[in-house]
């Protein structure tokens, strides 16, 4: 969306996807720095080491994509079980975003729980009518614009899953970005897990990478696997740079961008037409919806940048007929723009939405 | 090897593999420069088109590693035929280090070809007793030194296998450092392929990365997979940069390093108790026997090191009971090495090779 580009201030996210951040990230590095060499070296153990630190695990494993993270901590706990089974929400993006890789290429069966519109309760989790290997749960649900599951219900859940033998893998591709919610540190919430995912990519705003954690035994095996994936490669330092200096970067803003998703979903719900999901974010995140076709909601909005030069959102979607909605990311951007100017133009949103 | 890391010159390959690699491929870039998005966006589509053109195929996809590419190319084969099996050299790549990824995620059943110690014939290809979906040829054959069949060969397996309807796929890891000895293009060679692997950090010196080539039917399909290994990652683009930026650089230099192997390894003929496998480099890259046990040859080489200040080798390995051996890759570095200080290092090394 053309109009999106060029307006004077952007709401979401920590800015454009584009070579300054690796310029920034390794900028002030000395060039003599040594690779990494195939999973081995200073700069890869480093910082699996402070992650492992971080979130609470024995050990812990850099990846190049959260895909592969994720498949390789699932395909570890049906091994172990030898069971191919395996449970998760419809919205997963193993479901969804993955070409079925989990199913075409390690032929795990996923048991979809829960309808698509609610996250996972301890309820559903007891009710699986066939075994399963291991329950994954993404916290947050991204897919239904960020929800979660009360602390209590995550507890419950995990103590079920031991006290059956279900291996429990977190997908916390914005794990960060839910703990100013549950007032817990990486390290607690981890430890109701078997198995961690995080990227370094969302709110951390890092290159792309992901990062697996669990026992040393754990991601041993799964070192085994990223190379079989084709994932242990010569050189992944310039992703593990940039992680590590957006980590340091980002990981104490956590809390201002989730005070500051309360803030901005607020304008959104004051406007006619508009709500947003969940209504009081639970993270950084939430989705948009609109009652407006995304068309309609795509020339409306850009007439409103125009006019205001705040722009809210590039990528509009549909949501059934007649609506449309989009996800909102909070990160360093939000705050650099002026609260007068962020009014002016919900308040300009609002009006055109009325007059439609 | 501590006295090869202080030697004043090494004479393998292009330099330290450290941050100043990456460094330098963006230093002149402008920052505003975008991000490739989960393979689209105009950095990784100039790339890909520039490689499809430089390697005569309808379409190119750039690709974390090797090992996902040539899996994925496989795959793609196989399922075409309905059939899950394939040949190639008992030292493939796909045989000896991905950790079996290729039976363990595919199911692909490989059938070895030739003995270990020599290239792949058309009488091997001829008397395959049972039916295969595709044959992987790897040019040079880089475990037993970098080895080649001539290009008639070449030009009657390929033939055999379209008229067989077998398809050829190419371990071309090193193929632009074999041109210069076969006299071809790139386009020449890939034209007696149906799909084609390169790599971007051997003889090209970037940081990682792969590129697999072929129909626009087989590349399209090989994105599926890239996506189900985990490897279309939101940016590639650290790797894809470096990529192109030493292609340039290196690319026109591939004839100077195959003359220099070639002189490389007359001075290690030279030496009492030392042969280059071939005894004649066909590529920039040869192996190294010497009739000295890894530790002695270790030591040995030490002394020389520090004795001269030139560096042969940092990795030495085992070779049989009595015997070491390593691999020499030619890149931008020795050209820098005095000519005379490294006659001198080849005189020491003789010395000593006779005095034990």
């Amino acid at each position: 969306m053309k109009a999106f580009k060029q307006s004077d201030y952007h709401v979401s996210g920590h800015g454009p996807r584009n070579l300054h951040v690796l310029k920034d990230a390794i900028g002030k590095l000395h060039g003599e720095l040594e690779s990494d060499m195939y999973g081995k070296g200073k700069v890869i153990e480093d910082f699996q080491e402070k992650m492992a630190g971080v979130l609470g695990k024995e050990a812990a494993v850099f990846f190049p994509s959260g895909t592969m993270a994720q498949q390789v901590a699932l395909r570890i706990w049906c091994d172990e079980k030898d069971l191919k089974t395996v449970a998760y929400h419809p919205l997963c993006h193993l479901e969804i975003h993955e070409e079925d890789g989990l199913k075409e290429l390690h032929h795990i069966k996923p048991v979809l729980l829960a309808d698509e519109n609610r996250v996972i309760t301890l309820d559903d989790v007891m009710n699986i009518d066939e075994e399963i290997a291991c329950l994954l749960l993404e916290l947050p649900q991204r897919e239904i614009g960020g929800q979660l599951p009360d602390y209590t219900t995550l507890e419950e859940i995990s103590a079920y899953c031991r006290e059956k033998g279900i291996r429990l893998h977190l997908d916390g591709a914005r794990l960060f970005e839910v703990l100013p919610f549950y007032k817990k540190s990486a390290q607690e919430v981890c430890g109701l897990f078997d198995s961690v995912y995080i990227s370094v990519y969302k709110g951390i705003g890092g290159i792309a990478g992901a990062v697996l954690a669990g026992s040393k035994e754990f991601t041993e095996k799964s070192k085994v696997w990223k190379r079989r994936h084709g994932g242990d490669l010569i050189s992944l330092y310039p992703y593990i740079l940039s992680a590590d200096y957006y980590f340091d970067e980002h990981i104490h803003k956590m809390v201002q961008y989730y005070e500051e998703a309360k803030e901005l979903a607020e304008f959104y719900n004051q406007c006619f037409g508009i709500t947003t999901l969940p209504k009081v974010p639970v993270s950084n995140m939430f989705h948009v919806h609109a009652e407006a076709p995304k068309e309609d909601m795509q020339d409306l909005l850009a007439k409103m940048y125009e006019e205001t030069g705040i722009g809210l959102t590039g990528h509009v979607r549909e949501n059934g007929e007649k609506g449309s909605r989009f996800e909102v990311s909070l990160g360093d951007l939000y705050s650099r723009v002026p609260k007068r100017r962020l009014k002016e133009a919900f308040a300009k949103l609002d009006e055109r939405m009325k007059s439609r």
